[in-house]
């Protein structure tokens, strides 16, 4: 099934695989007119690229992106944007262990069944890389949002134990340290934490939360297609996901209503606004106009040199301990991979909302009632 | 945009509000050849209607069932089945107050700033009983999957501060309270903890847990449609619902791969299994034929009848009671409808893996290689 | 599979066979605040009504409409508008003998293949009768079109070898006979042939065109959801339409490129004009502001009385003749089909079109650039 | 809008413009295990190439394609295949005549109300060359269907007036003229009639017939997903076709029903078959066994070098002539475009009639009733 596509006016339509020739998108359904270089999709590449720090692997991955149709003297056309990364650093190195075998917390087991056989270089498609067709495509959505007044900022919440407070972010900590949180103190914490768990040849879990603001009230649809629901399956839609909550989420589960309910008040201005977000921005699944702020949880990285148990692909039990270097903890790379899936979420149903009203469209096609 | 369709292959659309004529549900792309009556529907419908525990409204609602197309001679055609729930009870009562305020913690406000006007008697399109179409074509996508040996069944987790121990679950006792718990102690102390809420005017949130068994490996598709990810849509497109974890979830976020990792083995049948379960039956969003287990996590009821700070249409600051009686939690009515949202998901991505590999589609259609 | 939902941002779900309880359809994604009665369905549905004129059936098919969601206080709420038509007249009369037998020209037999088994109770979901769900959200489509200045209008071009000339057309005329001809010569020449058909216990095919008047320059997507593709997939699903073209259409084929080609020129008021349009309204998939006119083909009604040979369900050689009585042809009936066919059609293309422009979408939105 | 992706279970996104870095396609949901090598795909790219014969354009094309994920070690893994054609010979010649101006018959005019602007580079993407990424999609999808005893054939059935006679046809001799006509002697007057619209600097239309053999009854969904719909849909959306019927199409609007049925018998191995096959191999939108017959109207090529009127972009009256060599004829390469969407429609709409029936999909799963 055409499981790669995602977006119903803007979508995207992703391929490739680790060790394959390249890794690409082709973004369908971008409006007409927008300004659009190689530059401003490789510095969201980049941000998500290897390497950056000593909790990155060290394997270096240009990840340059080209672009090959959908722009024409600096704009994008409104035709199909195609982008690739061609791979260049993967090395052919052996793996003949991991052909016959099912890692742990890997795919690799659920693609055999699936597909009969399965791509072991690398691992194939559910490969950490297939993400960046996810990026290259977010990057174009989120400058589209900004030119609309809308921006998207994620960042580390926890890794492990390790939780920043809300009231102590400063976000122009987050691209200071390592990890891409924005509490310095908390960051060293962190650390030392990746510290411990790579000296015990072991990885570790995280969270990242997003923060989406300028997004007008009124976007999002009811029932299946709630702006929550649409977010919920980007989210977890990224390899190593395990939870999705939008505001106070599975705390909200816990409280009362009195302290739940947000209170509609009037602004300085005349217009409506909440006196506290527990909501997160959607109310009945259509934005209401505050910060939309959800959070995803990341299972640890599989991928750990400890030995382990498993069986191979005849079914005999076996250990096995995974070489090569690997990230002890996914989530400062996984950061801005949702950043641009957000991203393509809100543009896709901010595009959607323009047809909701009668009177919005008289007014567009120039009709008067 | 068409907010109100689910699915696929087999899919269904609402529709209906909960003071108008009905609600209804078409299901679209049923197999042929099941057999299937009113009562194979009704009885998952009685299980959402309210007036069954003191937790619920007392509210008397009917919501009888009537099949009005799709089904020939007591099977299913394979054309669309249309299922309709004419409302009975609602009392043409005064909604002038709720008309012009905007209600906290529902959708009031959204719904005007979306479409200019909403329908404000009961709470319109927004209200709990839009769940009477998911749960009608959710019945039949448990029929379907039972004679696949797959079930469904889901169950209160959590109400406010009390939360049931996985290892003393017991079923067979689900039933047996007011607040569909497994574990009578636990939902004693739930049942003080609702009296105490409805003592103060007050509401509560929860969580339903979800298990699945049966589902063989294989079943979910490779990047946006991972089986996990159209969970967490399905799920998170019920109102109230803030939250979504599959397995260990936000737990997971907080530990070490060593811990995380479900190893494999070699069973005694000479298949292969899993000798824990902490990715709730899913890897690379593709079953791993454990039980796949996921949690949704439900805010308080925002209707109560405690004063609380809102504006109305006209943008001043006012004080609303809401008034009418109204449950004190949704959760214990919610337990069925998380399991129908389930059912729909899994039914139709297990349609969709039929045609993933070449040598099943040649045996299929009776060809040899 | 989900065969019965049609559109993309304004979507239609039809059910209902012809003897079950009903035949309805539910519009999502209609835009909030449209004026709607049951009438303005009503005066559609009625001109497909059976009974009308000598050369349909005398079968009384009351066909009343009833809006059950989605309308409050007269006006959409932008949520599922669900339409109902109760199933009144229809005779539970003997079908034995066509529950046993393929009759030649109809889905009895391709259903079986399909399904295992059939409801052959007057054709069950492929009778004419499910086109009253096309008709009644056609009614909607057109309403909303001609708020946008935008006319739909089809009618009979053509009765066995009777056809109307272009260049005589007087659409007053069209309701003036019973063929939907806007040419009462020709009309008096069909209903002769339609006599002979009907003499000779035999039935007859036709052409029904349509033009669409109002359409802006710009609307129709590039590759595969050109308009004219979008259209030819609209109006090809009516049961019957053996053809469908454009413009010229086949004729088109016969000719040079000097003949064809259609010259742009500068009209009076200084706006882009077409000397001719042979290319009917469409370049490239995209609207060139010019009327969009088509035509579809119908073949002759399948029951015919006369004796046909034929298989019963054992496979075995027999022959039938299909009793009841049954219009000599469909397309008088059809003209009201493919022209709501063509509004829903139209009107989810002229709604995705509203995001093709950067510019314009900032506008909506209310940025400058 | 995603207007360039094709297909529910198996489907195609194609990108690139005539004068851009390339033309791709990315298939998603093609099935595990098929044998697959550029081999196969580029035997299929070479029928569509020009410079073949002397009424193609001499232009060289390699059109070499490349495989770039999806397929390891010889077979499809299941997930994404992307196939690029590098654009190697579109010269950088001066645009700017076009670029200024609206061509007749060409979408110069339409792209321009609908994007605001357009690469008017070669016809940017609306060129022909679009059609790359169908053609090596559709010889993936005809591969899979071959090993399923499905064949796809289409030829050259009509070049202006020339129309060859169903009853001499010789598929053989298809590839031995210059038109892909399968009758020698048309072959040749339509060769003098494409020669004498050449010495005219005119061009011409045609017809090109598609014969799908071995599709088992029982394919198609009703309504609104008929079989016939769906081809209509992939076949209009090709550039220059104006029109589409199926089986003996508009003329079967002229003829009675008894002449136009086609009568069921029981052949010699027992089985059902018909006598004739005026339906064209449909009923009700289902297969019936038979042969599917369609036929396609392509419109003169637009580019003609005699004068023509048309306007400028600032809306003057101007005259021009098309520079360069353009095919006086689209029909002998598009044959192949044809061939290819009726290949991907057929196999999208096979995979998904697996999911129609309980019996089968229990069988498939390994479950008794």
């Amino acid at each position: 099934m055409a499981g790669s596509t995602f977006g119903t006016l803007l979508s995207i339509t992703t391929w490739g695989e680790s060790h394959g020739s390249g890794i690409g998108v082709v973004i369908d359904g971008c409006p007409a007119g927008l300004p659009l270089t190689e530059h401003d999709i490789q510095i969201y590449l980049n941000r998500r690229k290897p390497g950056q720090s000593r909790f990155t692997t060290p394997r270096k991955e240009d990840d340059a992106v080209e672009i090959l149709s959908g722009v024409f003297e600096g704009r994008t056309t409104g035709t199909p944007i195609s982008l690739m990364v061609r791979n260049t650093s993967q090395r052919s190195r052996d793996y003949s262990e991991i052909a016959s075998c099912y890692r742990p917390g890997h795919a690799d087991y659920t693609y055999d069944c699936k597909y009969g056989f399965r791509d072991y270089t690398g691992g194939g498609r559910s490969s950490g890389r297939e993400t960046i067709g996810r990026v290259a495509a977010g990057a174009v959505a989120a400058k589209i949002l900004s030119e609309l007044g809308i921006t998207v900022t994620a960042y580390t919440k926890a890794i492990g134990p390790v939780s920043i407070d809300y009231r102590r972010f400063d976000l122009s900590q987050m691209e200071q340290n390592a990890v891409n949180m924005p509490d310095s103190a908390a960051a060293a914490l962190a650390e030392a934490h990746l510290d411990a768990c790579r000296a015990q040849q072991d990885s570790c879990g995280g969270i990242v939360e997003c923060v989406i603001q300028g997004v007008p009230a009124g976007i999002g649809e009811p029932c299946f297609e709630k702006l929550n629901a649409r977010l919920a399956k980007a989210v977890c839609s990224i390899g190593a996901v395990k939870g999705f909550e939008i505001g106070d989420g599975f705390a909200a589960a816990e409280v009362c209503g009195s302290s739940n309910n947000d209170a509609f008040y009037r602004k300085e201005d005349g217009t409506i606004g909440k006196k506290t977000n527990h909501a997160g921005g959607v109310l009945g699944g259509i934005s209401d106009g505050s910060d939309l702020v959800f959070r995803a949880a990341f299972k640890p990285t599989p991928s750990i040199s400890r030995e382990q148990e498993t069986v191979n692909q005849s079914g005999e039990n076996i250990r096995i301990s995974i070489k090569g270097r690997h990230d002890p903890i996914i989530v400062p790379r996984a950061v801005v991979v949702v950043e641009c899936m957000a991203a393509l979420t809100i543009l896709d149903m901010l595009l959607i909302s323009m047809t909701s009203r009668m009177d919005r469209i008289q007014e567009f096609f120039g009709c008067n009632r």
